[in-house]
């Protein structure tokens, strides 16, 4: 079967870009929400046009909060709305095990996950290239036939995503540690800041910035995530929660004047380095060395243009870029990112030209 | 008394980064360090000449580790090196009790603290621009003569930084909250991927990156600033890791059908939000609303110069840029933020030009 019709249940951020995605392949999306408004918006943003029952599509693509994607998944197969379905919530072993309760058809549903989002959520911040070269969990039960995994591998080749095979328990207990649960934590560092004083948040720099960026998130979307996923969360949540006691309780004894107790601490620090070194970079692969050229800019129009006009006149390709502001001067300091070996050469280049490369 | 010469003590990062700033500014430097090579490339980028004993000079700045800074001071102090004194270590009313009780001369003494730092250490990470615009703690105490402090004003604002007169133990208490703290929680939550399977750092994202980014940081210098401001570190450690324990305890309860649980979790997440907004953006006033236009760009050279003219041509400042690559893929998204009201401006343009503005 070719994918040529979806129905997406739940035009947020996540369903409103699998519609950008799916239209631009040339495939027929149906769209629906409670909310009228969020299908106006997703239809206006061209991400397909309103539902109204009738033939039945080929993937009917369920994209609402964990807790209510059973319910949603029965309807729509009372209904006959579609050939064959998935779901795309954060959640997986909940919502399969509670499809089943229902009585739902397990033989044509393989539930989801893309591993893409934004810090903005609904159908305004929607984009086509949402999903493109992200890893998306498949996680088929047994029951399910395979026509419709691959309904659902299509779904996943069409918006340019990597299906990574995966069982729901073992998906649940990955989210919780790479995603769930350092939400978490970034909202309990950043709870402290709201009791801090003015001369302490004065004090703030980019770190704390980086650690608590997620913590701005929905915390009503996140709650139902989090107890959609609970006991896998709860487990790294009383790692962590440990971890930071026995570096406190270290760093008592080292106030002390314990020096037994330094170890401890940097042995939490250490594992730190292992762990963040473990993070995949760009492209999926292991985190790519690039080297840095570091160049002073005027914030104001054209500086960033010269540059990168720069970069194309040498024939260096820019891997990444960084714009560092330096806070109440006009001024900041542009981190160009590209191959080692360019390194060298685009030094010389912006040197010869009259950047200031510190 | 105008600042003319200085001697600095320790060419790391921020040793050889004030080198360079106070060169720019014609100002007399000079180097010292028990590792010669830090000074021999401190030397190379300008960052000063090499101290051998003799004239005093008008200013030392003392920037070794937290540990180490009352003995340096004594030893300089003894030699009559300088005419006063200041230190730019991480954590305060330690060192300055220190150097009190070895009876370092209080009254020339004026401690302080550069709010600035990177992931890189070491001089060849040095910067002229490090501290521009960057708050710059002065912890004068009730000995420290006028002149002194008057020393260190002119230092900080030949650096193009901002004092922030504040009392050692505040001092110290807010760093343990922007600073310290948040970086033993990162590498926690790092710790957590040092054990994770292969599959759960495949499913990493973003969001996991930005939270554990500093834990990239050096355990032994870490260290030594924890063990500095241990108190007040771990006071902040332990409030996090009660609120983590406690979001534990009621996502198994809401696991074990409690939903009165719930709300608990939802007003830890709902302090996050709190206290992440209270971060000062750029420029060091509230964090500021840019205008994002996104546009989908070619990962090859001579792209994002032919963005930036577009910008360039239409008048448009760019405020700031994020890269987002597409992993896997040959493609990725520019995240350009403008003022509001140049993003229509700046859609239209690029979609004039055939951008592709998703």
């Amino acid at each position: 079967m070719k994918l040529e019709s979806v129905l997406i249940l739940g035009t947020g951020l996540v369903g409103a870009s699998i519609g950008l995605a799916l239209r631009r392949r040339g495939v027929t999306v149906l769209l629906a929400d409670r909310d009228l408004g969020a299908v106006r918006l997703a239809r206006e943003m061209g991400a397909g046009r309103e539902w109204h029952s009738g033939e039945p599509v080929d993937l009917a693509i369920v994209a609402v909060p964990p807790d209510h994607v059973a319910t949603e998944l029965r309807g729509l197969q009372k209904g006959g709305a579609a050939r064959f379905y998935t779901d795309v919530a954060s959640v997986k072993a909940r919502p399969i095990a509670r499809a089943a309760e229902l009585g739902c058809d397990m033989s044509v549903y393989v539930a989801s996950h893309p591993m893409a989002g934004r810090e903005k959520a609904g159908p305004g911040a929607a984009r086509a290239d949402l999903f493109l070269g992200r890893p998306w969990a498949v996680c088929a039960t047994a029951e399910a036939s395979d026509d419709a995994r691959d309904a659902v591998l299509q779904l996943i080749e069409l918006c340019g995503a990597n299906p990574v095979p995966v069982e729901p328990e073992e998906h649940d207990r990955a989210v919780a540690v790479v995603s769930h649960a350092p939400h978490v934590a970034a909202s309990a560092v950043a709870a402290r800041l709201a009791e801090a004083s003015d001369v302490a948040l004065g004090l703030a720099g980019q770190g704390v910035r980086d650690v608590t960026r997620i913590a701005g998130g929905d915390p009503a979307l996140w709650l139902g995530i989090l107890s959609g996923n609970a006991v896998p969360v709860a487990d790294v949540l009383e790692a962590v929660s440990r971890d930071l006691a026995g570096a406190a309780t270290a760093l008592r004894a080292l106030a002390d004047g314990d020096d037994d107790a330094g170890p401890e601490v940097t042995q939490l620090l250490r594992r730190g380095v292992t762990g963040h070194g473990r993070i995949p970079g760009k492209h999926g692969g292991p985190a790519a060395r690039y080297g840095v050229v570091q160049v002073v800019i005027g914030d104001r129009p054209g500086q960033l243009a010269r540059l990168f006009q720069v970069c194309d006149e040498v024939g260096v390709n820019v891997e990444d870029v960084r714009l560092e502001h330096a806070p109440g001067l006009p001024l900041g300091l542009a981190e160009v990112s590209v191959q080692p070996d360019a390194v060298p050469v685009l030094t010389e280049a912006l040197h010869e030209r009259g950047w200031q490369v510190p």
